[in-house]
């Protein structure tokens, strides 16, 4: 059987990399991953074929993965968080429809889904995506940044919590001031904001602000920015999203 | 230390609990639940006192979740999936945040992440929510049905991915066909349509289908129903949402 995991490892803390992830990439001969990211993987990675490349290099890594696969390797590619969120699954499926090589075609696919940078900086917090929420992110590289602004006036008008991701980078940085000044046009200066960085790794840090407070200094591209929608409530230490916006019980 | 652990346990099947969920339940004394997902627990949950109760008694549950663990007991409340996506942990805050009870203020509170819903069925198809998505749960039992047809309008409009959860239940049969009819104004007949019952149990069901041919007769309440954007596409078995919209390759 010629093999490709697409794994999803977690947010980073391997106590949050699931039993199914572990087992799929214990069974590799061989890793493709960002190099941060196969790093964190510790003991799992031990005498595999490691096969790191740098960030920008995704649609590479990802025809390494179905090459070495169809070569007759037990592949694992490796993203970190959830690989079919803003990652690596998708990829590979761009790859086998646009250049529909003979040879990647015998190469059986499993994809183990894994947390993503939002679940894991909400748990943090509390539970403010415990209403209908958006993820959308800030990268106008492959995406027109006026598709993404009207993602977020969308989001912001109809209410949703939403989960920004890649936020911010050395190169892009007026993007998420804009998306906090139109989440501003629609939202109190109280509302919740929450900036998770390097959730569940060693330099974690969490802060909660507000729409009012937050400054985009505190954001790099490590991290992800939760904003709360109109009923997101701070309670002590917590950030939570009521699940309705009835005040009777719930009744099933 | 007076302890109450809000725990997703993920779509079900073992190997998608994580270790930190895992040895979070290990650790407690007592366990809260819905029945259906206590059972999912198997040998974790033996020897514990199991406090099982049926679907819409939510509120009495996260209740009885603090007070044990204000009692001195050490407690998992226990959600399928993750427990901070249409699930326990809201109700606990908001107990705290309502009600305030002197005794509760002791109990220290933590989350742990899991493998939500909509994640598990899109990596049984491939990578539908690699891009942009909003989860929108369709049950208008505590939040009016407007909210939700202006959610569902505006997430079609901006070309979102959607999961929709809760899409239908005894007693809530219109709300999924309204909401396909919606997303069939903006979006083409042969936008893929996945639904996934049941993900990673026994009884796992996927079918693939489309705007134009999906039938609300093959949902339930065990259900999550993703709908693809415009760039959505199909390639062999598998169902994928390129990363970006424009042709060019990635530059960081």
């Amino acid at each position: 059987v010629k093999r490709l995991y697409i794994v999803g490892t977690g947010p980073g803390a391997a106590e949050h990399l699931s039993p199914a992830a572990r087992v799929a990439l214990e069974s590799c001969t061989d890793l493709v991953g960002y190099g941060l990211y196969t790093d964190l993987l510790g003991d799992i990675s031990t005498g595999k074929n490691l096969h790191t490349s740098p960030l920008g290099q995704e649609t590479e890594r990802a025809r390494l993965a179905l090459e070495l696969a169809a070569s007759g390797r037990c592949v694992g590619l490796v993203s970190s968080g959830d690989a079919g969120i803003y990652a690596m699954a998708t990829l590979v499926f761009e790859l086998l429809d646009r250049e529909a090589k003979a040879a990647w075609q015998c190469v059986e696919i499993t994809l183990v889904p894994g947390i993503t940078a939002a679940q894991a900086a909400a748990s943090r917090v509390g539970a403010p995506l415990a209403h209908d929420f958006c993820a959308i992110s800030l990268s106008d590289l492959l995406t027109p940044w006026e598709t993404i602004e009207k993602r977020l006036t969308a989001a912001a008008e109809a209410d949703f919590v939403l989960a920004l991701y890649n936020p911010i980078s050395s190169k892009r940085r007026w993007q998420l001031p804009r998306a906090l000044q139109i989440l501003s046009q629609h939202r109190a200066p109280q509302t919740p904001v929450v900036i998770a960085r390097n959730v569940t790794r060693a330099d974690e840090s969490i802060l909660v602000t507000s729409l009012a407070e937050v400054d985009a200094e505190n954001v790099d591209m490590l991290s992800v920015v939760l904003i709360g929608n109109r009923e997101t409530r701070c309670v002590g230490p917590w950030v939570y999203t009521p699940r309705g916006y009835a005040a009777k019980e719930p009744q099933h």
